[in-house]
């Protein structure tokens, strides 16, 4: 792992980092955030996965999480969105390839070979940052925008032992149903839509839910509500009497002022649930 | 208007009076708590209307939210649900006649001549309170549980000029489709459902929404949750991009306990809400 930046922030460090992923079978850069906490012992992790056309950095610069973690004394962990470089298969879309990984693994060409974004996120990257970082694996938790709201959820209700509290802002909510997935599935899992179901939260939530509260964030504004559809996820949530807090705020769009405008309330949501876990 | 009690409570009143209505053509007992700040001036109001088997009581003495009317300055009004007395049409179901208003005007015999809970919370009452309490006529909210959550909403959607904040806990949402309102909207309105639509919450919000946020509250494991149906309701409101705020809260049933423990949220909610209106 090789050290990019490591820079003081919130009486704390945000470091940005480089390593060669098994999964991905390429270089990785992905940001940590520990708060002055960590400087006394192991802190509980907040994963925030990005949405299309991001890296590690734009969340890092532009969500305005830091200090509400430095706060809760809780680490921000910013993965990249997909694998990146020169023999990776890429598409001149911007929703697939590059920068459009889905949280998946890619089952068909061209993307196979690297597109494994829910083995990077789900095993090999916590692997490497428990190993390296003083965090507290029994208290994690999982955040996310857009398609990394998609992914958030989608990790969190396969794997409620590991992610202890979830939340998703403006998340792709049901992407078996949007031109945002139907696409991205078909390219990467193939046409039968039976391997889509694991990653469509709406269909996770109908069919087994999570274990603890759920927090959606929406904005009312947001230009790509049709493509969003927050309604399937929470009527399927209502259905089955899940705890959740849907909210759909007035004058917000899809921007990171949106983003950074709900990220208190969704640090504090983490850190509260994250309090609760029972550590033998 | 008589006045039944008069009690020191959280450093304000909290008051029981009994009036002869016309709208219901009998008595009718209401109460009001006016917090500390009504003896500088008029307060904003904030509406609670109750659900089934309820009388003005219920609320007032277990729904503690005098507490935070005290601390935000805001005064509470506690209907009746219906009209009473020897010479009130009734049934034996606790759901239908006294007790079980559902905050219409009865068309239907036995029950229009004194079923017109509708005008008596939204003209008569107001009218009242006004004259006889210091009251900001320009800041009023509404909110209410169950059967109350329906006419809250239903209400607040109507006359949105009127009622500035809205919210409901554990609401009727959708009665025109539920065992919680077919029965009732035959009994006082008559079977032709056109006449039922502007009493229904969701059929209000697929047609017109509400221009502030709404908020909705529900316990997740509410022993009516096949009655209330939210998830009709937040699917319209999702559908429309109306702003709001969903929870639905693990452990809580439809009882007074779970009503107290969110009106902290509720009345801070209401009174964020009205302090934003524009007064010329």
């Amino acid at each position: 792992m090789e050290t990019l930046s490591e820079t003081g922030a919130f009486g704390g460090v945000q470091g940005v980092y480089r390593h060669a992923s098994d999964a991905c079978g390429c270089d990785m850069t992905f940001a940590v955030y520990l708060p002055p906490a960590a400087r006394a012992g192991p802190v509980p992790v907040l994963w925030y996965l990005s949405g299309l056309t991001c890296t590690h950095e734009n969340a890092m610069t532009k969500a305005g999480a830091q200090g509400w973690a430095a706060e809760a004394g809780i680490a921000l962990i910013f993965p990249d969105t997909s694998p990146r470089g020169e023999g990776v298969a890429n598409d001149e879309a911007y929703d697939l390839g590059q920068g459009a990984g889905f949280y998946v693994n890619a089952t068909e060409a061209p993307w196979a070979p690297h597109f494994r974004m829910w083995d990077y996120v789900v095993t090999e990257l916590p692997e490497l940052v428990f190993d390296r970082f003083p965090l507290d694996r029994a208290r994690q938790g999982i955040t996310g925008h857009s398609m990394g709201g998609h992914g958030a959820l989608t990790i969190a209700m396969t794997h409620p032992q590991t992610y202890r509290s979830v939340s998703a802002i403006s998340p792709i909510a049901h992407p078996a149903a949007s031109d945002w997935g139907r696409k991205q599935f078909t390219a990467y899992l193939g046409p039968d839509e039976s391997t889509w179901a694991p990653h469509d939260a709406t269909l996770l939530m109908r069919d087994r839910g999570y274990p603890g509260p759920v927090l959606i964030d929406q904005g009312a504004a947001d230009q790509f509500l049709h493509l969003l559809t927050p309604q399937a996820l929470i009527e399927a949530a209502a259905d089955r009497g899940q705890p959740c807090e849907f909210r759909m705020l007035a004058g917000y769009d899809h921007s990171y002022f949106y983003v950074s405008s709900v990220m208190e309330h969704h640090v504090r949501w983490h850190s509260a649930q994250l309090a609760l876990v029972a550590v033998a």
